[in-house]
């Protein structure tokens, strides 16, 4: 069961509502929309990834994590470098 | 015109592909994807937004920017605040 | 002439308060401060630092590629790459 | 004891490098250097402080994480509220 499992209906409505916001870009640029309300509506896209990411991260320690550190405690350092790498190339993005 | 128009089917082609990697990650939720991997392609998802961004930013100094310098000065400080305010945003999500 | 010079005092004093807070920080590490406290304070140097970017960013589009708009036409494209280019650098740091 | 006791050294050496590295800046500005150059240093030490960032939040969870699931499972999820919370302020830094 991945982290997330309790809300995954919650993280489909929220990408859902992400991909609506991509296809309004899309209509945006085609209606040629003033290059800066379509940069105000790709910060709010990105910024409504972001807060899924920061999510995901939460529910993965929260649950993965932690289950691995009751469960199997040889794997938590794997873990621990594997989410670490995750925040790093979110960071990044 | 908006500052991008020369490259208007090349933007729609990229928001395209991004809408694709948003519906990707409501297959892979909806899968139980393990968290890491979701992760990783929301950062996917996210660094190409900002590609995007960034292609619109330049081509909005190149190109509005740079004629309200030539046609409009007295409008050049505003649009240049205007501007800025945009890349905030941008570095804020 | 850098578009800052205008204000070269005021950035000069920010990154003296920047400076500080990174001493701060090694203080804080020294003492032994609870990890989520030197996030903390990680978090607000950051963003100290990308405020500093983003007034920098903006004399520079307000004047160095202005500037080069009326007097050195041929120059401009460059000058925008080499900004967005920078942005990107911010975008991804 | 702070998850990065073990690596303390190694974040005092890098917290004194960023120093060095903001003092550079204010010495930058002092002469007049060209934005984009500052900008790039401001980039670099943009990154520095996101690594050191990273790392602490790895061992946080590592260390002060782990031993809360084993010593106090009631903390823990106040603690992975509180990781997450730091997170989520890098992201927005």
């Amino acid at each position: 069961m991945p982290g997330y499992e309790m809300h995954k209906s919650d993280y489909l409505a929220r990408l859902k509502r992400i991909e609506g916001q991509v296809r309004g870009l899309q209509r945006m640029i085609d209606e040629d929309s003033y290059c800066i309300d379509v940069l105000t509506q790709v910060s709010a896209a990105t910024k409504a990834l972001q807060s899924v990411a920061v999510g995901l991260v939460d529910e993965h320690i929260r649950h993965c994590v932690r289950d691995a550190i009751s469960d199997d405690p040889a794997s938590t350092d794997r873990m621990v470098t594997e989410a670490t790498k995750a925040i790093e190339r979110l960071l990044k993005s």
